[in-house]
């Protein structure tokens, strides 16, 4: 039996409400719980996942976090078996830049992949979270949404063949009965634990986003006055593998013994059986031992140029947000001494009119294109680390295998030093 | 035996030379060669591609031409027996906007995966073109190229798990013995035809791009005076087949009975020859054809739904052009105005200096902004475009399933209407 969670963490600081109360009380829930595997969405700044990442090192001894965009993907996973190896699929469609307020842009929205094993078995688990729909009526966004969901499908098909288990979690933003979400559910066949599980406990029709919840602004929901169902647990087995629901359950718009609930979204927890047809058989692991401490090497080596080039971006990026200061440094230096004649009723010309604007167009110019630098370095910097996290998660678990621990007993005494907490550089052999 | 041909086309308009004659030469060879799947990177012009189509209509009926980026991702794929899917990875990284000169960012450079049936066996076959080198001394573009060849070889290896036959051409920019390419082998275990063929004729140690070019300026060439080998066919089987390289070959920096090459980059062909282990399987082909036709609904909806984005974002590119337009055009007016009292060597002030500054900046401004508008407009009507010519690849591989045809053989007879040449609207069956 595996229990999966998935719960989008509503995790924008300074605008979402209760934030670090929330993630407080989301640490200690899953502490309790203990989960075999937890998606989160939307835990869109990295302290937030660092701060799981330790409270739940006991509980959860692994984890990934999948950083794309300019400020990240928001998704992250934290587990009890081992996680084998990960990938990141960014969506090619994600909402328009200049919609700040809506935000989706910046996010980076993408997929995540996690290969695990479950005894015998090889699960692919994804973790995703789609364009948001802000206004059903006229939704600008549906073909960005039809379009990630597509590839949402390419990408589970084309990953998974190799799976004998997908699971697939997250805040998808469409009704089951969306197009997105029949596009989804019929190329993959993956199943919908609301649907197939045989007992359930939670909101009426499984919404995950009600009413009663105190962060719901409820005309935005309407016509749905109840809530909406658009997060979900889908699995599939395979030839080899039998998959059933046993149970399922969501969260009801508020906690015993709390204020408020954990997110605005509801948390959904999938109980799932996983029967195996036919016995175990040798999976990939057909490499030899001085193949992989080969890789090994390789790797190591890969991930010290992706940090140098990691530095390099950070360099660059310094540079151009010092640059930008000082373009404001200047523009408000010159609006200072255009003032002080200004402010004294001086009647004579205060400055050579030509060379104030060229001098204002010259610190808006600079102000401009440090801060386009400054986000397109960003998403560099994202992406080298995903990388280099990517590739010390290998390393990790060629280094494991050379060593012949088994892999796929979660054992909680075997506490690995916490990854990924420092970028900190040149440690080629972690 | 499977007939595999890679070329670099080179194919920058207006700066690289002989462009049309060489698509020209191109074309008849691959006439008259028949390869069975030609991959072909650099095609940075559709017109080029639907050129190649046409030409190419008898002796490879099937073809992709992969979308991303800013201009396009450059790769196309002809072939002669049926495409069964694409699937198209952008990699992260890919060099900066602002080094327009090398212009590799704007060409959105990808990875496209085509799954292929030949015989019984499903063949995946990748294309890609990693990031140039412009300096092999002083490579600042390494770390990008690194964490290309690292997703690259992620996406082969998490998607190959249901191939039986696996093959990548293309030009990885990489030399045999660079991380990149140590670091794609090794994982995926891809064989390069030039080490494993049989018989080899051409250039001398694999080289690809050959100082005997008359394309190829020597210098830059140096230290590596006779050449470098950075193009590549690459190959592996499975437990239920075998492949083996019989023979292989490249151009020698001259064509016969033409005056210059086909390319800067030399040609490659690879003859491969599978031999299947086992008896033949019955593959994912498991789908009842109730669900077949219901997908093809589904799908066919979709494809509307994405022309429909498709529509709007044409509209608003359009929209961000007139405007920029109409900015440059009212920057012209205003220094034709500011000229001619100039020109008249009128003493008094011309035209009211404040207001002249603030509308050149107004000008400037819209410029700006309608240029990056209509840069991320194309963007996204790249994608949009990319997605709608894989879905209409889907429904058109479920409907040739449904009306029983045999799918594995290429039929010469059978020649379907030229896809993909008009993506006019609003025709959701095709």
């Amino acid at each position: 039996i595996v229990r999966i969670f998935s719960l989008n963490c509503w995790g924008i600081h300074y605008l979402s409400k209760h934030c670090s109360q929330r993630y407080a009380m989301i640490g200690d829930m899953l502490c309790k719980e203990e989960h075999d595997i937890v998606l989160l969405q939307e835990v869109w700044s990295e302290k937030d996942y660092l701060f799981l990442k330790k409270k739940l090192a006991c509980s959860h001894p692994h984890s990934h976090y999948f950083k794309s965009g300019v400020i990240g993907s928001g998704l992250a996973i934290f587990s009890k078996p081992r996680i084998h190896d990960t990938f990141l699929y960014r969506y090619s469609l994600n909402g328009y830049p200049y919609m700040a307020h809506h935000g989706d842009w910046f996010g980076g929205k993408a997929v995540g992949m996690a290969v695990f094993k479950l005894g015998s078995l090889i699960a692919n688990v994804y973790v995703t979270h789609l364009h948001a729909e802000y206004c059903r009526e006229k939704d600008s966004y549906l073909p960005h949404r039809v379009v990630q969901a597509w590839e949402l499908q390419q990408f589970i098909c084309h990953t998974s063949a190799g799976a004998d288990v997908v699971i697939l979690g997250g805040d998808l933003n469409m009704h089951p009965q969306d197009l997105g979400s029949r596009l989804l559910r019929s190329y993959t066949g993956l199943r919908d634990s609301y649907l197939e599980t045989a007992k359930f406990d939670g909101c009426e029709n499984g919404m995950t986003l009600i009413a009663n919840n105190p962060f719901i602004n409820k005309r935005e929901l309407s016509p749905f006055e109840n809530g909406i169902r658009i997060d979900y647990i889908l699995f599939k087995g395979s030839s080899k593998t039998e998959i059933y629901c046993d149970s399922m359950s969501t969260t009801k718009g508020s906690v015993p013994d709390h204020p408020f609930p954990y997110s605005d979204h509801e948390a959904l927890t999938s109980e799932l059986r996983l029967e195996s047809h036919t016995p175990p058989e040798i999976g990939r692991d057909t490499q030899s031992k001085d193949q992989d401490s080969a890789l090994v090497d390789i790797v190591t080596e890969a991930r010290t140029e992706v940090k140098v080039g990691l530095h390099w971006a950070e360099r660059m990026r310094y540079t151009a947000a010092r640059t930008g200061v000082m373009g404001l440094a200047l523009l408000f230096l010159e609006l200072a001494i255009a003032a002080v004649p200004w402010l004294a009723l001086g009647a004579e010309q205060p400055f050579p009119r030509t060379s104030f604007y060229l001098l204002a167009a010259l610190c808006f110019a600079i102000l401009l294109i440090t801060s386009l630098l400054y986000i397109f370095y960003t998403m560099e910097l994202k992406s080298l680390q995903g990388a280099e996290d990517q590739m010390r998660l290998a390393v990790g678990s060629l280094q494991e295998k050379l060593r012949g621990f088994p892999l796929a007993q979660p054992h909680k005494a075997m506490r690995r030093p916490p990854e990924g907490q420092e970028p900190s550089a040149f440690d080629p052999v972690e």
